[in-house]
């Protein structure tokens, strides 16, 4: 992993992009605090994050480049970044956790009566103590916060060249993983202990860590997407799903593999095959100029006219910097579709009470439609030893 | 891993334990938004909460089990433990993604001018959009808002002997990993390398997951302590240190250990054991009624007194269902250290201009003192073999 993940002229660009949107919004200067949006500006990447002991701030001004407010014990990596403008405070304190500093950093480039951008919608969360929000907005007294979710999510989910590459890049490592698991997983083998195995698959083919792996077994289908696993042994006829956000170089992959353990039924057999043919259907006829909406349409009708009685929820959503990100392939969501996104595609049906199947790929979308990123799944349901 | 982690009087236990601090602080009901906070009240264990596309709450009503909010995917999860109140919603959705059916349940447990207690405080965030927080506190009209960081920590600080016996657990995996980095690393080696294969060997040795590893290599030292691998190899007389967060059953341990690439300088080895000696002398001091300013002093002074020059910033922190957790074993933090708290020791010193050395381990606080929970390292330096 080199220090300097991308280009200086990557990050520029970005910021370029974003000032743009915020000239359009009259912004004068953003406020990020989240690992993905300090990330995409900056390029500093730790899993650090995981420690929820200290807040950190990037400051994009109008006309400038970001300056990062963070504690000391990033300043040696944020450093070996692109950022020249870094402010530190020895944190965690448990006076002014960097609030003084954010403050006067914030004024520096606020206007009175300006206007400070902040994600406050969909999918976003504000990644401080709600106290220090409060006295950062009591501080800058006629400086107001404004909602800039657009402008990160209109310039953050068109990914460039280069992050499409790292994308591809990370679906190929589990591509590989998922090849491999008949080497780990057979009937008998507890399921969690198949779990330990494909992340190590996913780390010995290159990711450099895992952060999602979920799934499911049972018989005939799982019971759902999102739970860890069991320590109950594969039986023969349980349906595997192994569904992994793996990372390379901070890009997320976000597809999943099903595998019958021995013989497949007739039913499991058409079902795989039915949502292997809803997401060709997707990849064959999405465009730029579709909504979100419309692409969900395309599958979840094409599940019901071949019998079968698809999830509710979003089949598919937005991908890169985080396992999930939106638009969401809903019936609900608006947002046109544009060159550039990264999506997955992810039809699920109930094939009995309380059993289900899901299906995932992977796609950026081009001018002239959808380029697979994961290796395709085979349309047969994939038998494992017993 | 089981359905459901420990017994529902585990539960139960916490619930009544915190609706004694609610009393006292005259709060009506908790709301409570993060993976940890809810994983610890409902035993709802996913890493799902790796997509940032959905909020979940739970509700800690004065007198009764608390009440899950949450999107419809997490429904078959969250009724395999113990909570019987859950309430779904197809999640996410643009219009109202849960506001509806937050502020319904909060109405219902929350009396005209009642308190909501809501953590705020050092350490905490809201894991919700801001815009739907408004909406939430707009639509409660009359019902307040108010700080319950204290009410949560001071519950959460002090742990059960169940969830010690679940840290002592993991740390074991992590002890016996870092007794197999001699078959992963030595010279030549590139650190990436080494990253990934000392991740597989914490899953082979039975982590479910590994949430934080972080590290470093260097000549005599290393940099910092944060950053991810590089793709360099190591060379002899390197300082090689691994710094994980794995985790087992919801648990993590946080713990680091040193390794020398070939024979050690001397400056190396004094170092190395005069932070093995200042973490043993407050292993052998701290005593619950100490702060935990009172035990940086410890091993701050005892650094110093040898000759060397600590770190700044905290010298360890609290520890269980985050990798990281108050209080800070900080200059600045008057934490009343009690019974039960699982800590982190972590003295460093500055070996030389930018380069560092960082030795941790992990701990529960009896009555009558420090019981390691991590196998004590080695004083003396492991080297590699070149």
């Amino acid at each position: 992993m080199a220090d300097v993940l991308l280009t200086s002229s990557e990050y520029e660009e970005r910021v370029s992009r974003l000032q743009t949107g915020m000239a359009v919004q009259a912004v004068d200067t953003l406020l990020l605090t989240t690992p993905a949006d300090v990330f995409y500006l900056t390029g500093f990447l730790t899993r650090f994050w995981e420690s929820p002991a200290r807040p950190w701030f990037v400051i994009v001004p109008a006309n400038n480049d970001p300056i990062a407010v963070i504690p000391a014990i990033g300043a040696e990596l944020m450093g070996n970044g692109w950022l020249r403008d870094i402010r530190t405070w020895d944190a965690p304190d448990p006076i002014d956790d960097g609030v003084t500093l954010l403050c006067d950093t914030l004024l520096q480039h606020v206007p009175a009566a300006g206007k400070i951008g902040l994600p406050m919608g969909l999918e976003t969360h504000l990644r401080m103590p709600l106290n220090d929000f409060l006295r950062v907005q009591e501080a800058l007294q006629d400086r107001f916060f404004v909602d800039a979710t657009d402008v990160v999510q209109r310039v953050r989910e068109v990914k460039s060249d280069a992050e499409i590459a790292l994308i591809r890049d990370v679906c190929a490592i589990a591509g590989r993983a998922f090849g491999r698991v008949p080497e780990i997983a057979r009937r008998g083998v507890n399921v969690d202990a198949v779990f330990r195995g494909f992340q190590g698959l996913l780390l010995d083919e290159g990711a450099d860590w895992v952060s999602y792996l979920a799934g499911g077994a049972g018989p005939g289908g799982y019971g759902d997407v999102i739970s860890p696993a069991k320590a109950a042994p594969l039986s023969s006829g349980d349906i595997l799903m192994l569904d992994t956000g793996a990372v390379k170089n901070g890009y997320f992959c976000d597809f999943d593999r099903n595998y019958s353990v021995g013989p497949a039924s007739n039913a499991v057999k058409r079902t795989h095959e039915a949502l292997f043919d809803a997401t060709e259907h997707a990849l064959q006829n999405m465009r730029p100029g579709h909504t979100a909406q419309q692409v969900h349409e395309m599958m979840y009708a094409h599940l019901e006219a071949a019998g079968h009685t698809p999830l509710g929820g979003r089949l598919g959503h937005g991908l890169g910097i985080t396992l999930t990100e939106w638009p969401s392939l809903s019936a609900k969501d608006q947002t046109p579709l544009v060159e550039g996104m990264v999506l997955t595609l992810e039809p699920g049906v109930e094939i009995a009470p309380g059993r289900i199947l899901v299906h995932e790929e992977n796609l950026v979308l081009r001018a002239d439609g959808a380029e697979l990123l994961s290796p395709r799944a085979p349309r047969e349901m994939v038998e494992l030893p017993i």
